[in-house]
Parts: structure tokens; sequence; C-alpha cells
């Protein structure tokens, strides 16, 4: 396919790169981003070379962040005495958009995984316990994946924070909202049932 | 949400503009490409803006192009007696992924629409009509979407190239490989059916 070498396969080949796109979508955006505006193409060209060039992390928590301190952290309205761990920077966000939370966070980096090699070590782990600490923290949220890794960490983690005076908790198990009974795992409704509530 | 304003939300706001790309696919790539190496990034950025930069029509069959004429055109062991007419130039990279047809093109550069406003006069039709007569093409392979639009313009060039002696085919409809009957629709259904041919 002769056709599609030059700018626009490449294109294509560089945009296939990108996680949940095959070659249809790739060529599908491709096609757009030629017939786009040329502001609105560079503007996209500019964006992903801006997030490269202006975002590290938070020295507070270890999330992303423009400046030293990222701008949760900064934030004077935030309650500071609660503290959300998560395992990636994305986290924070995906617990953000819930629009519920007004704490601040702590980003592991990772979770624990001997599949993949990670342990303790490679983690923020002694950064956590400093915080809570240093910050005098009340609460401490673990919101971990709800998979192997996660529950790993989660349990590791609880049994570390124990002894440091602080609450500590994890985010609850249930039937997703929106969902049908008959749609949910074995494994999620067991555990639906487990956290059953009075009402 | 401060947290998603800085290059991060512009970035998922650029990506959301993309066809198919709602807000959480937008924030997966986003997080996507800050993980990714400097030179991922700047790849893509790059090939984004050299399709803008580099690609234009190609002035013999209206297809996309590095230079004045395209690959497909310039290339000698194509069958230069062939037309196929598409309406957009992604048509033709559609058709060649099927690595089947070996002639050349024709992109018309949309479909007759009244209900767009988009008649014969803004579509290359005067340019098909001249380039069979001068390029003595023997068979214009009519390869419109499947639709209303693509429709009328097939039955409108049928009608209109039937007297220039060129044999003026059509692409035959019929049941996707791969599909169930069951899962096909009326019209898929009946199509195939008006279309058996004996085995």
């Amino acid at each position: 396919m002769d056709s599609l070498a030059g700018p626009l396969g490449a294109l294509i080949g560089e945009l296939e790169k990108l996680p949940t796109v095959g070659p249809k979508t790739a060529a599908r955006l491709a096609f757009y981003l030629l017939s786009a505006s040329r502001e609105d193409a560079q503007a996209l060209a500019e964006a992903i070379v801006a997030v490269k060039d202006k975002i590290r992390f938070c020295k507070r928590c270890f999330g992303l962040s423009e400046g030293e301190v990222c701008s949760i952290c900064d934030d004077p309205r935030r309650d500071a005495h609660m503290l959300c761990v998560v395992g990636e920077a994305k986290d924070v966000y995906a617990i953000e958009r819930a629009m519920t939370y007004n704490g601040l966070y702590h980003v592991l980096g990772g979770l624990i995984s001997p599949m993949e090699g990670i342990g303790v070590g490679q983690l923020k782990v002694k950064e956590l316990v400093d915080r809570i600490g240093a910050e005098g923290i009340k609460e401490v949220i673990i919101a971990t994946n709800p998979n192997a890794e996660g529950e790993s960490t989660a349990l590791y983690l609880s049994r570390l924070l124990a002894p440091l005076g602080a609450k500590v908790t994890r985010l609850a198990y249930g039937l997703p909202i929106g969902g049908e009974l008959d749609y949910a795992d074995e494994t999620t409704l067991a555990r639906a049932l487990e956290g059953r509530r009075a009402i």
C-alpha cells in the first residue's frame, strides 16, 4: 500500500501507538486531522508537547503538577487532615471527577506487585508515613484499585498505618450505580452482600 | 476541578475534539502521552503538523498527494484503463486496504446531497467525464457509499456516463463477511437476495 506512505501514513502509525486506537480508528483520526483547521491541528500538536515539557511531580503528594507543589495541595479550601492514597496520578483525576472528596491525596507511584517486581521500596510509602505524622492527618482513605495488586497494597498499608493514630478506611465495594443485578459478577455481588447497610 | 486546568486539561480538551473520543478516552490518551517517551510524543505532534503542511490534492484524481500527482496515479504497475469513482479521499484508502483493486481512482470530493446543498457543480464530475475520454478508460466502477447520497450519485453518474462507451459498474451489495444472517438488517438482506449468484 504505497499510497499510505508519506505524512499520512506516518501520522496513522503514530496514532496507532495510542492505547485503544487500532488501525481503523487511527485512519479515521488522521483523516479528521487532515480536514480539520490548521489551528486545531496545531493546538493539538502543541498541547501534546506541552504536557511533556511542563508537567512534573508534586513534591508533597507526588501527583502531577506544573509547579513545585500541585494545585490540590496548594488549595487552602481543602481539608488538609484527610489523605486519599492512590496508586497512580491518574487515579487522582478519577476521584476528582466524582466531586465528593475534599481532602488531599498521596500518590504511591504504583501498587505492590510481585509479578512485576514492584515492592514497597519502589513506592512512596515512607513518604506517606512521614506525612501522616508531620501533617497531623486524621483519616487515611485507601483508594487503590479493586484488584489483586490494589488489595495487597491496601492490606499492607492498613497494617503499617494502624499504629500511627490516624483512622484508616477503604473505598466501599458494591454494585456499580446504573447497573443491573444480573449483570454483576459473583465477586462484586458477594462484596455488595457483605457490605450491606441498614436503611 | 482546578486540578485539570493547565497543560493536561488543555490536552484533554484538544483530544476531545477528535471524532469518537469522549472525555474518558481523552483523559486516558492524555495520561498515556504524559507517560510516553519524549520522542514518541514529539513524533506524534510533528506528524499532525506534517499532514497539514505537506498533503494536497492530486491534480489528476483529486485524491491526497504529496506532489502534483499522487503515488497511485504515478504508479506504472496499475491498470490505467480502470477508474474507481469514490466520494472522499479516505474512501481510496478503504479500497486500497482490501488489496484487490489495481486500477486508478477518481475522487468526486463529496456526494450529491440536496439536504446539504451539494449539487453536481461542486463535485469533480466534469473532470471525470474529461478523464474517461482523454485517458481511454474502459471500465468505471462506481464505489460511492451505500446510502441515499451515494445511491443518488451512482444513479446520476451511471446515466451521465452511459453514452461515453466505458463499461459502468457498481460495487456489489450483500451480507458482510463474518457476519451472521440474523444480525443483518432487512435492507442488506433484501439486497443480498436480489444479488444472489449461481454457485
